[in-house]
C-alpha cells in the first residue's frame, strides 16, 4: 500500500510504547478489519516525529479476500484523518516494503516568507533569510554520487555501512516556497535533514560550496550543518525494481 | 494591520464567552504590549469557525509610539503561531477597518483528489466528484452585478438590506486543487459558502446554469445549494479607497 500522512500529530512512523505512531494507527485499523486479529505492518523505513509522507510504502499479510481496489476505501473509513491509504496492490509473498526498496525520494520544504506563513507552520521550515540558490546547487553537486555519508548522519547512527549513492538533488522555487528534492538508493538517520542544514549554510554563504568534499572526507558530524527540523521533510516516493 | 490566521483552532474571528477566537488572542497580545491596559480591536468583519484569513484587516487605538514597521515583530513574538501580523500602518483617527472597507476578496479551495489530501484536510473542502468547470463559470456569470442576495445568505441573516454587488468570480485549477476567487463590495452571512455550494451543484449538473437567475429572484434560501464547509474559505483581501 502507498500511504500519506501528516506527521504533525505523530511521534514518528514506528510503534513506541506511549506515543502516537503511524504504524500503531495502521495496525489498529487493520486489526479492526480482521475482527481483532493482530496484523503486523512493515514499512519501507521509519520517519521521525513531525516528518510527513506522501508516498510511504507498507506491506502486510492478510487472509481477507478484499479486491485490491477496495482496500483504500475500507481502511480510510477506519483510519484517523491524518493517515490516508492512496493505493493498494497485491504482491508476491516474497515482497518486502523495506528490503525490496531500491531507492527513495525525499522532499524538504522551506518557507522563505519574511513573516511565517500560518498555513505552512507545520509543513515547511520557516527560514526568512536571503539564500543564494546557485551556491546551494553548487554545494549539492558535491554530494551526488557514491560517498561515505558519516559526516551527514546523526552521531547516534548504529549502522556500520555509511556508503550511499545520491542520484539527484534539485531545487525549485514557487513564490515564497523553496523545495529540495533528493533521490538516492538509501538514506541514513537524519541524513536528508543534515544535508538540508548544510546546504542552507551554503545558501547564506557561511559555508562555501568547495568545502563540501572536505566535509564528506572528514567523516565528522561536527563539520556539517545543523539538522533541519523534521516538519519540513516529506518521504515523497519509494522505488522498487520492475 | 493586515493579519493572517489559520481558522482551524478558532470558533471564529469574534470574541465569545467560552471559545477561542482570533479577536480575543489579538486583544490579549495587545493588552500585554500595553502593560495590562485593555485594547479593543475592530476587524473588517467576522469570519466563522474554521474559516481562514490571508488578509484580514484590523484597527485599534494605541498611545504607544512603536514605529509602524516594528509592530508586526512586536506582536508576532507574543501571538500564538496560528495568527500572524503581516503588515502595520498608521492611519488617521477617522479610519475604521469595517466602515471604510469598500470591497473584499474571498477564496474558496476545493480538493478534488479521489482520496483526501491529508495536508489539505483543514484547508480545502474535499469534493471528489467530477465537476464541469465551464458549467460552474456559466452559472457564476449570473451572480455578477448588483442583486438581492437573500436566497444566497443564511436564513438567520438579520440585516435588512441584502443588495450586494459582486464584481468578479473566477476559477483556477492546479493539479487537484480548485480555487474560486470572488470579489464584491460586501458579503452577507454565509454568502460565499452558499454561492460555492450552489456552483458545485452546477458543476455536477444537478443545477443548470440557467436556473441561477430564478434562484436570485426567488429570494428563497431553500432554492439554493448547501452551505459549503467553513474550512475551505479564506478572507483573502480587504479593499479600501486610496
Amino acid at each position: 500500500m502507498t500511504i500519506a500522512y501528516d506527521g504533525t500529530g505523530f511521534y514518528g512512523y514506528q510503534i513506541q510504547p506511549s506515543a502516537r505512531s503511524v504504524q500503531e494507527e495502521l495496525e489498529k485499523a487493520l486489526s479492526r478489519l480482521h475482527k481483532g486479529t493482530v496484523v503486523r505492518v512493515s514499512g519501507s523505513g521509519r520517519t521521525d516525529a513531525k516528518v510527513h509522507a506522501r508516498g510511504q510504502v507498507i506491506h502486510f499479510d492478510t487472509p481477507l479476500s478484499i479486491p485490491e481496489e477496495r482496500w483504500p476505501k475500507a481502511l480510510n473509513s477506519i483510519l484517523p484523518e491524518d493517515i490516508r491509504v492512496l493505493a493498494a496492490e497485491e504482491v508476491p509473498d516474497s515482497f518486502h516494503a523495506r528490503f525490496n526498496a531500491c531507492g527513495k525520494e525525499y522532499r524538504y520544504l522551506i518557507d522563505l516568507s519574511p513573516v511565517q506563513d500560518v498555513f505552512s507552520r507545520n509543513y515547511a521550515y520557516h527560514y526568512p533569510y536571503p539564500l543564494d540558490l546557485e551556491k546551494m546547487e553548487a554545494a549539492a553537486v558535491h554530494l551526488i554520487g557514491t560517498h561515505d555519508f558519516t559526516a551527514f548522519c546523526s552521531a547516534k547512527t548504529e549502522i556500520e555501512d555509511r556508503i550511499r549513492t545520491i542520484s539527484s538533488i534539485s531545487f525549485s522555487r514557487e513564490g515564497h516556497l523553496l523545495t529540495m528534492s533528493i533521490r538516492g538508493n538509501g538514506f541514513l538517520y537524519n541524513m536528508v535533514r543534515i544535508i538540508m542544514g548544510t546546504l542552507l549554510d551554503a545558501g547564506t554563504g557561511s559555508t562555501l560550496p568547495e568545502e563540501l568534499p572536505r566535509m564528506l572526507h572528514s567523516r565528522d558530524r561536527t563539520r556539517t550543518g545543523k539538522t533541519a527540523p523534521g516538519h519540513g521533510l516529506y518521504l515523497h516516493r519509494v522505488f522498487y525494481d520492475n
